[in-house]
């Protein structure tokens, strides 16, 4: 816990947003830092430009006959602000009792840290029973949009037995192994009726509106039960076999407690890991149109803007539902109303084989640690990273999350519990000493 | 027009943006200016505290056999920034070849400003024919909350003939005597679905979006021929008489000056007039939900705000129409989002008498200036003190807007038309001279 805690404060501390290029230097002087921990541990090191933000490769030997296990992490993170409700600089991190705060804790600074951390002690311990790889990208959170390329040029020095990953959540005390993430793209649409704001008392009533016409055609994109209504959009999404059905039954659900986190006083599906791990969605992440500040500007918006996330699964194509999405908003779109969409960063989703065996190695552990069998899981999120693994290098990825389900990963008071810290860091010193 | 452009690079450099807090001082300064102007012309003049921001009265008397006008004007502007387009300091007059820019030239600091510097120039040259009382208010554009308490408290101090109000677009280079305003009120709506914003991945498509969740309320509220759904919400709108029908098909229109003007590529009726002047609205002048800045946050919002202006006509009572939208949006939204609606400073709307007396010596004097008759047109826009003036003072409102048609009130670019203005300064200097 020394090493980690002593880590973890420097690494949170670079506001490493890469979803806003005001953040370019912090993105550097991370890597700076990173590179020098390493280093420091005789590490060999290679920091790698010319895939956007830099990708930093640390490589420990200690036994040429032992397996190799890349550990992949990104150390960027989402944005945050206290105007956005933190009640402390979410970019120095809070020891409380229980929990630590901080922008970054889970996703993913303090999760890749856990293995980051539990290799050095080992070095020095002299337990370290696997040669490791550590692979940490600064692009996870805007899509990771040249990774694949990477992996395409530098594949030799990714080589390993497997990679493991840790980007995620357990489910209350129950450990989890991923087994699928759902893939997908991020959408920018831009309305225009007119070529200024029109005084809403001497137009209003005549004229075409950017922030009504936006809500007209995101009510037509998704309905009440929150079904998306691009016709086609389902078309190939695999029906759920029985193997996933059992597994998925198998995930425990509290109810109480997801309302508890969330803080939702409602469900829009029956089953929340089916319609997050083997359904698609659309979600509305941002809209913005006309005056938003106190009080009121009485005009009519020339403009409104919707930023949409498509989260997709593995046998959906994105350029596929790319296409279906701008026809079918050529359809929906009256004469009067320009549009622009920008499409960002597609990636494909992946589903995985549970019978693999380091991720066979992985449960046997997390069952050790945590006193009960690990559950297999698809989760909603996506990891181009993955994807990339397993389709790029043929390697298997071990997908073992370690962050506390209540962690408001993305949100304010992002937080790592400490009794789930205890036991992921339990988990990465009982998987790589043996 | 020496007096009058000496004076307007002052009047509009101070920021007296009412519907922000900020702005106090600016307003402050702005008065205090005022009452320097108009004390060293040798009016009377008073600024009363105690309804909200300071309501000036600058008396100048010539004839006590004369009439006297009470001359309406509001010091006070909408907001203006850089960051919205402007191409310019917006309060810093911009004197271009064929117009002059800045936030207020029309709205309503110039429009004012014509009748106060003809008055001036009047009074020096000794031709002034009228009592003037010039009545300037700071809260127009936040609704003139406290107005209606002023008027009941101070009516002595507004006794006049009639009143003189110039806060409009004349239509091309006809002019107009505006004989209706609609009424109407704002309301801030604000929805919540989860205690956090949540992992887009993650969460979506299990839980609930208040962005999504605004827009399925927002499109119900109004349909796609903009009409407003609440359920009797039309029941107390008056039927078009007659002779309205007559007045208005008067009015010209120029369908392909309106799209120029506006940037608009359609419209929402079949007569622009009707639809702004005699029919009620509801205009979304404001939405905001989620990440909206740089790049992407993949979270589910938790909340969302409109911003909504309603616009009723004078047949429709507030109060009613507040108590039906509130119905209305209890029975429409679910019981899984939490929901708050702030409403802010109605005001009725009104009709007035185009034969009355000093309507009919201004429409003679725009014909003998414009060369035209001037159209009588029932303005969309709301303009509270006209509602107070005829059902507290019983005094004549004569309505004869100055600006032109496409002078940006309430957006970018405001500015007021040279040729406009010309006629403007014309019009006041021959009213007010006779």
């Amino acid at each position: 816990m020394d090493t980690y805690m002593r880590l973890l404060g420097s690494f949170i501390a670079f506001k490493s947003v890469s979803t806003d290029p005001a953040y370019k230097q912090e993105v550097t002087d991370t890597v700076t830092w990173l590179r020098k921990v390493f280093a420091e541990e005789g590490a060999a090191v290679e920091v790698v430009e010319g895939y956007d933000n830099p990708i930093l490769l640390a490589r420990f030997d200690v036994d040429p006959d032992a397996p190799r296990a890349l550990v992949y992490g990104h150390y960027d993170v989402q944005p945050a602000d206290e105007v956005d409700g933190w009640t402390h600089d979410p970019f120095v991190i809070s020891d409380a009792a229980e929990r630590i705060y901080g922008r970054g804790v889970v996703d993913n600074k303090g999760q890749v840290l856990v293995h980051i951390a539990t290799v050095i002690d080992a070095l020095h311990a002299g337990t370290l029973a696997k040669n490791v790889t550590f692979f940490l990208e600064g692009n996870e959170e805007t899509g990771s949009p040249h990774l694949a390329d990477f992996i395409e040029h530098e594949k030799e020095k990714l080589s390993a037995d497997f990679a493991l990953v840790s980007d995620g959540e357990v489910i209350g005390d129950t450990p989890v192994i991923e087994t699928g993430f759902r893939g997908g793209f991020n959408a920018t649409l831009k309305l225009t009726t007119s070529s200024t704001d029109l005084h809403s008392g001497i137009y209003g009533g005549a004229v075409p509106s950017a922030s009504h016409e936006l809500t007209l055609l995101l009510a037509k994109l998704l309905d009440k039960e929150y079904t998306v209504m691009i016709p086609g959009f389902y078309d190939a999404v695999d029906e759920i076999s029985p193997e996933e059905s059992k597994a998925l039954a198998s995930v425990p659900f509290d109810r109480e407690e997801y309302y508890r986190i969330s803080g939702v006083k409602g469900l829009m599906t029956d089953n929340v890991y089916t319609a997050t791990g083997l359904k698609p969605t659309v979600q509305i992440t941002g809209i913005e149109s006309g005056y938003t500040k106190e009080g009121y500007r009485n005009s009519i918006p020339a403009n409104a803007r919707a930023k949409l996330n498509f989260r997709l699964v593995r046998s959906q194509d994105s350029s596929t539902i790319i296409k279906l999405f701008q026809d079918w908003l050529g359809a929906n779109i009256p004469p009067y109303v320009t549009w622009v969409l920008d499409v960002n960063d597609p990636y494909a989703g992946v589903k995985l084989n549970p019978d693999a065996p380091f991720t066979r190695e992985a449960a046997s552990v997390l069952e050790k640690v945590y006193g009960v069998k690990p559950v297999y899981k698809y989760s909603g999120g996506g990891l181009p990273i993955v994807t990339f693994l397993k389709e790029h290098l043929e390697l298997e990825p071990v997908l073992v999350p370690l962050g506390n389900e209540d962690c408001n990963m993305h949100a304010v008071a992002e937080n790592y519990s400490k009794s789930h810290l205890k036991k992921a860091l339990a988990f990465s010193r009982e998987f790589f000493t043996h």
